[in-house]
């Protein structure tokens, strides 16, 4: 997730992200993001005519596009996949990311969701796009496994609330706890509809 | 949900999270709450010398009071009360305000995790709170039921992070189906833990 070795455009939109997943998109400067990309001032115009709305849609796909290929990632690692597995997979980043960097950065769909999702902003129709660019690669994952296409739909869904939810309890109370428990209560239902008609 | 029956300083307290709930907190002005609050002008001052992060705590803390209430009030209009009917009259709550205002208002400890969770604010204590008094009343709704409290400690957690996940997605998405599919597929998990040595 280190953006550093990119162009400045590239870099614009890693920090734009994580300055969205930071402190979301109201309090996301346009100055804040070029100066954290070491990009030349004047440079934003040039790249991102459209202004900060442009910039925050592309972070918001590339977001979304970087959480696909995560969920991808499970089949290509995997010998043996499941439902499960791929859950615990998807929850092990964030996890990861928590023990790692402490609960300063959450998830940017989130964010952006809190502040514009029943708005009119221009930016709800990337936000809609990321979403279900995730929401895909987890269908399609499920799909390789042979859970049929409508229950692997209904599953994605249900990993994707729950996994959206613990990351936020987890920010709020400062502990991987929900997280680790919604992986270990979840897993079951999930393996259990996999085996038995899966 | 209604605030226009109270005192200035409640209809404040309500309007904060409303707008909260629409656009989150960096983009809910002072100003915004008093006029939506119908408040006289300066008065806003003499109730909150905190200013705003006093305002938006008491907001938040009202939220999941109210949050609270609703799970209590299962218990109390059910007869039969189940792990999954109470899961099923949290999301209700949410269904119903999707159909019948759209999805232009979410959860207000969301909308502020997204922005502060991470961070030093002095709301994120408030926030903890907020979320925290709301599990206390899932789990104490479960613990008379007869749940296990330790069970009924994770299932609050699967519950809520479920729950919070399928605002997400219902108000991204434009539609209740995220709802209504978590509701029927985590149902019979919450009740077969519920049956069998709950």
């Amino acid at each position: 997730m280190d953006g550093s070795a990119r162009g400045p455009r590239e870099r614009m939109v890693y920090s734009a992200a994580q300055l969205v997943r930071e402190r979301g998109v109201a309090a996301t400067g346009v100055r804040d993001v070029v100066e954290r990309a070491s990009a030349p001032r004047g440079s934003f115009q040039h790249y991102f005519p459209g202004g900060k709305d442009q910039l925050v849609s592309e972070a918001l796909l590339w977001s979304g596009d970087y959480a696909a290929a995560w969920a991808a990632r499970y089949l290509r690692e995997t010998r043996r996949p499941t439902p499960s597995g791929l859950f615990a997979h998807l929850a092990a980043q964030w996890k990861e990311e928590f023990d790692r960097r402490g609960f300063q950065r959450g998830c940017p769909v989130m964010a952006t969701a809190g502040e514009v999702a029943g708005s009119g902003s221009a930016i709800t129709e990337p936000l809609r796009m990321a979403l279900s660019r995730w929401e895909e690669a987890i269908v399609a994952a499920l799909t390789a496994m042979g859970v049929p296409a409508r229950r692997g739909r209904r599953q994605a869904t249900l990993m994707l609330s729950t996994l959206e939810g613990a990351i936020l309890m987890a920010r709020v109370y400062g502990s991987v706890r929900p997280l680790t428990t919604v992986v270990k209560d979840l897993g079951p239902l999930l393996d259990a509809e996999f085996g038995t008609d899966g």
